[in-house]
């Protein structure tokens, strides 16, 4: 497999007027706070509210005519699912998701009210990708895979792109990044667009206790599963291990693995909100935690930190 | 008194670096809803959670070095407030600030993170201008008013100046502005910068239902004040009259006035924190509410809104 750089410049020729160019903010005080330059791009902002939309219409917009008047099925435990169906809406393309049946009630409602054909499953008993792998065939739908397609990684990878313009216009060279990693898609492209034009910055992925499989396989240079009998509140990025296609690219780009602990995201979705005013989902929230929880030294680094999304039930927010 | 954008080009080269240029963002599925091209200036999300660090800097940075260190002086209900304090620890200077007893607990307790001295006041029985007064007279400190100061509204007016280059970044020409007003400074300033780059601009100052002084100033085309006897949960914006030196320059930059009432706030709260996925304050939201409630005709419409802060106490956002 060719990945490279030139695969999400292509990408974000075809996607740029159909998604947001998101904000990369830093805070005056967060900064002092933490002794360091902390900058947050905010793909909470993105229409769908996640970067997902970037991977969905990429692949979306590469399918041809005739598979477009088919229509699309994808499978996800939400994020993806919104934007699929927003893509798809905004391509004029009939989309079927489908979604657990545990999935938070806003990626539920707001990929209904994209128009989409919602399929709900029992994770525990079903298997999405049997389900959506059995409708694509029997329907003649195309499959909108999550991370394993290397037109929905360059598509997310747009992300590292903007962030790369957006640094380089203030002439700033960035140490580390850091990013949220479920299916690996998201930083997957971004670190490898990140680390093409910033040769010296260091990656790692962050993830929930109990998902740390892309950690886990980084150190043993080999794609390793979760144990089973674990829960997070992350639902964005609780996948059972790495992608087969997105690993072996964050292999090459990722300088290692973070973990953050549900309460430790819990108490950073609040300062979020309370000092950036930022509405942060769990698994959009883990880099942050990173940082906050000084889960790597950043003392006088420039720091980009990925917020991926902020589908959070409100009920939920609130609780917090 | 001669202000013109010429004063807000001087404050931007003064204070640039010590606030953030904060984004202007667009999201495809509002702007289908609506019809209308909608971009929302997001300064909750500058340092300290308002606009009002524009003004406190640029004002604190012209005293001279010897009123520096008498220190300084500031009343207000919040926003002001943290801006002073922020802007006083910023550039090494002690602050003494009044703030109303039943100021919204966040920022109080901000305003004392940021190092200020913080004096409470009850605003049913006492005049935060006579104490503010009082103390820059007795203890030689240099008062920093809210709004009635012509490097204040200029400051403020550099919000305007951001939204201008980043509106001609996508060659886009606003046909309407909307801005809250409280005593006026913001929108005096940036309704003159947007009048100066887009001359058939039309901008409208948004109050919240009783203290709508503005826009009654603006028909009558001379400074009334509100009556008395009404509540409002925008407790940023709830002046009781136009200011002296801004209203002169609102009625030379503004079209007409509109009013809310705090419950279509309330909603609108709520509806940015869902599809925008940002906090955002009573009186910051009066401008989102007025495009959300067909205050104004904007089909087919470049409109530009102002989401002037975002320091809501989090109980009472989650009240919502």
């Amino acid at each position: 497999m060719n990945f490279s750089y030139k695969n999400i410049d292509d990408a974000y020729d075809q996607i740029k007027n159909k998604i947001i160019k998101t904000p990369l903010i830093t805070n005056d005080y967060i900064n002092k706070q933490l002794e360091s330059n902390i900058f947050f791009k905010l793909e909470n902002l993105q229409t769908t509210g996640s970067f997902k939309l970037r991977g969905a219409s990429y692949k979306i917009s590469k399918i041809s005519k005739e598979e477009k008047n088919n229509g699309v099925v994808a499978y996800s435990s939400g994020n993806h699912a919104q934007a699929v169906a927003y893509a798809s809406l905004q391509q004029e393309i009939p989309s079927k998701i489908i979604m657990p049946n545990n999935a938070p009630n806003i990626k539920i409602a707001n990929t209904k009210k994209y128009k989409a054909e919602v399929i709900l499953y029992d994770p525990n008993i079903e298997s999405r990708e049997n389900i959506g792998e059995k409708i694509a065939k029997e329907e003649n739908r195309t499959l909108i895979r999550p991370y394993d397609d290397i037109d929905i990684v360059a598509g997310q990878g747009t992300a590292g792109k903007e962030i790369t313009d957006q640094l380089n216009k203030k002439s700033i060279v960035p140490d580390i990044y850091l990013c949220c990693c479920g299916g690996g898609g998201l930083i997957a492209g971004t670190s490898t667009y990140l680390k093409y034009k910033f040769p010296n910055i260091n990656s790692y992925s962050v993830e929930p206790y109990g998902f740390d499989d892309t950690k886990k396989s980084l150190e043993s240079s080999k794609i390793i599963a979760n144990e089973r009998g674990f829960n997070s509140i992350c639902d964005a990025i609780i996948t059972p291990q790495p992608g087969k296609l997105t690993f072996p690219i964050n292999i090459q780009s990722l300088s290692g693995g973070l973990v953050v602990s549900d309460s430790e995201v819990k108490q950073t979705i609040k300062f979020l909100a309370e000092h950036l005013k930022i509405i942060v989902e769990p698994g959009g929230a883990v880099a942050a935690t990173a940082v906050l929880n000084s889960k790597i030294n950043i003392k006088n680094k420039t720091v980009v930190v990925m917020i991926s999304g902020g589908n959070i039930d409100l009920t939920m927010f609130n609780s917090l």
